[in-house]
């Protein structure tokens, strides 16, 4: 299985550090958050295009594993892939990386997580798709496309 | 002109620290928000039950002035009253200030100015009364109740 | 085995909200944290008090799962307990559920599980002892009252 | 007198927005912290070095004034410059603008301000200089390369 990986690259700001000096664990979450959505914009999906036509996609688990700290201006490489989906399901693998500050604006999406720089905390986000009125929906049928694409990104 | 004020009591939060070792400059426009929901229930007109309603009060201007740093896990009060009002304008001022832990359990609305304990921060939100269509709301007609009670609380 | 809960009150911030009308998922973390401050402080290892001593307790692992939205203005009860801990670890559980606001000023810390309000989300945070030097603590000799106050709370 | 913009462009995230289906108007700050980090490093006196140097810029003054409502994944771009200066303080001024999400990609610091984007908020900090022991630092004499730099920005 080949996997579809999309690097989302950031700069830690000011505000995220706390006074141990280094990133606060609870700010992980939201650099996810902007890569899982970039994620799903490079791969044609885009989350602001579904909740327009009335999907959501709401978290229903969080999980956080962290190795080392974050530092204030470090350049952070967020690789994303799907862990796994079914029609009413979809779970995304997240990886924080440092990474060189000279290549930061360099965006390689073909780059071997060998290569991807320091780990500095992985984890997950586990979704439900929900429609407008808030049920549980079946994508399969409602959104085939995106369905699809979902395929074709895990096999 | 007697003021009215209103006190609202927090624990400075680990997150709102930063790498300085003292509270970020930007979370006290989040503990004034606090303070002005808390102000606007204690005087009885529930930001809450407003929104229900189909009122919105958006800020329009946010000034801060900082005198001293707060720090993690210091008590503060913040004190509110109302600056100004008009039908459809609606002005809070706001000090942060660093109270004595051990009353921090006491809430005394009554409390002179002058014994609030060292001034951290002070400030001011300026707001527009807004309706369901997003549309100005002259509250002197639309909100009789509420112009009722800023006469009282400013005169 | 009796367990020792403590319980932290909170109102929902409006800032905690997010454009789905229910509060964004990365809002929990901070909740949990503050939690865990007040539960430290009420069994009598404040941890202020122990990182002026020179220890630390970064979060290594958070796991949350959620299963109802917060909402705006909701009274919102974070129950708190160990729920493993070492010498160099500890790991801490935490409920958050949707009290009566009418009762939201009564804190009972020997509440029973079965009365107190509808889950939201539950989670844990895993932690490790630093000292001063950045270097794993063990606290059962560096920090023996602290150590014995965690056997107390999980016999 | 030319001006010396610096134009720093992000994505409206998610955990940004409201239950009023807008950016939360706390966020600003943040946004411009963002920029201000970014034009210090556009134009040679990096942050993160005059930190590791022992100099701070903490913020004793902001002001935000709100026109138009920002939205989830909006382009937005933060036009910063310095309002003044001396050896002791430091003002910045951001106009926080939605552009075009099609040349989102392209930065051009030559942009004339009128081709800028629609106007969301502009705002000022205001900030001091201080040294390694938290005194204030008269820069013409302890940082007189930042001095030049400041002058040469607004002549």
């Amino acid at each position: 299985m080949s996997e579809s990986w999309q690097q989302y690259q950031m700069r830690v700001p000011y505000k995220d550090t706390d006074q141990m000096g280094v990133v606060h664990h609870g700010n992980y979450i939201f650099w996810f958050e902007a890569a899982r959505i970039e994620f799903m914009r490079h791969y044609g999906f885009s989350y602001f295009d579904l909740e327009e036509r009335g999907f959501y996609l709401p978290v229903i688990d969080v999980n956080i594993n962290y190795k080392k700290s974050a530092h204030f201006d470090d350049a952070v490489g967020i690789f994303t892939k799907i862990n796994s989906f079914s029609p009413i399901r979809l779970t995304f693998y997240y990886e924080a990386r440092r990474i060189n500050k000279e290549v930061s604006n360099q965006i390689d999406n073909n780059i071997s997580i060998e290569t991807k720089g320091e780990l500095l905390a992985y984890g997950t986000t586990e979704h439900t798709w929900m429609n407008a009125d808030w049920k549980p929906a079946r994508i399969h049928k409602t959104l085939p496309e995106v369905y699809q694409i979902l395929k074709s990104l895990t096999s």
